[in-house]
């Protein structure tokens, strides 16, 4: 994944390019690590070869995987950065378009991009924090 | 709800967090009155445990309700907010995925979230105005 | 299609208000042109009458086209412009929903604006290109 920062003021504003075969989560992750993201806000599209959207299971207090194995337009990724536990955690879900147009989406566990995801990024100054909810054992936004 | 201001600069940008049980458009409306807004975007992820999203049937010029009414995730929640009548207004479309991944939206008219949702907020030192339109009676933006 | 400026500083933001009857990926090319957009990211959401979603056949290398010929909800806009071969060029995204609420979406060839679209664009103070790449013939980003 290639990054440019797009603005040098107050607010950091990033594009964030991933290439073919890279792996969307963990891109984010090292890059969020590496730029020390603490409150960022992230829109994306782009296409995908596969993917894992999941849903919250409330009785489970677990993530439902749905994988998706098949060549897909990313129609919305929306997405945000906090800070969990002292270090940048990513919250993202996705929408995807299949070859008929019908769209699936769900929380992004994994994905697989092929040939381009485009993400634009725009880091506050601000700062966001994530405490672990005991009911569900998911970390919310704690502002 | 509560909310955090990210940015002290001529663009303001909050996120609001809504917890377990909060209505959407109640929540957004008391929060754009309280703040002020009067030109404003947003985006925002989480999950409802029941919603009603809307279609705007051209011909009886009102929305058609689409209540769905079990645990879904949002995957994109867009919206802004102007002026109508010397108030702030709001504009809010929805995505939601349901257990299967299935994707299905509107024009958002209520919604209940369970556990979160997350939308950050971005209010620009202009101003934005709605005007009723005679043909569908909708307030459409008139910039 | 009539716009504003909202924001003055480095970062610029305008709204973007499609009227009845205009046609979206012609309006945006023409407003992109006029006022220099050179590295830009986007948000909308609105209606339509009809509406041409592509998805990307890796096999024939070309977009395979899906018209929709009804009234939908525009539920999730997203795009941004770049510079490619000297010229602002546009990718955009969508997901409509249908009258029963079922979502579709892709990359966007064309589409019909009625009654309104409602699309908030920040152009950014950097620059963002596009190469061509020669595998899917697409012009990607290229930080």
């Amino acid at each position: 994944m290639r990054s440019k920062r797009l603005q040098e003021a107050a607010e950091r504003t990033y594009v964030l390019v991933f290439d073919k075969g890279e792996e969307v989560i963990a891109g984010l992750e090292a890059f969020a690590r590496e730029e020390g993201l603490s409150g960022s806000a992230f829109t994306g599209i782009g296409a995908l070869r596969r993917l894992t959207p999941g849903y919250f299971d409330a009785d489970r207090k677990d993530y439902l995987r749905i994988p998706i194995d098949e060549q897909v337009e990313v129609v919305s990724l929306v997405g945000n950065v906090a800070i969990d536990d002292g270090a940048p955690a990513l919250h993202v879900h996705i929408v995807v378009a299949k070859r008929d147009g019908a769209a699936y989406g769900g929380h992004l566990l994994d994905a697989e991009v092929w040939p381009t995801l485009e993400i634009v990024l725009n880091e506050q100054p601000g700062y966001l924090q994530r405490r672990t909810d005991r009911e569900t054992g998911l970390a919310l936004l704690a502002p």
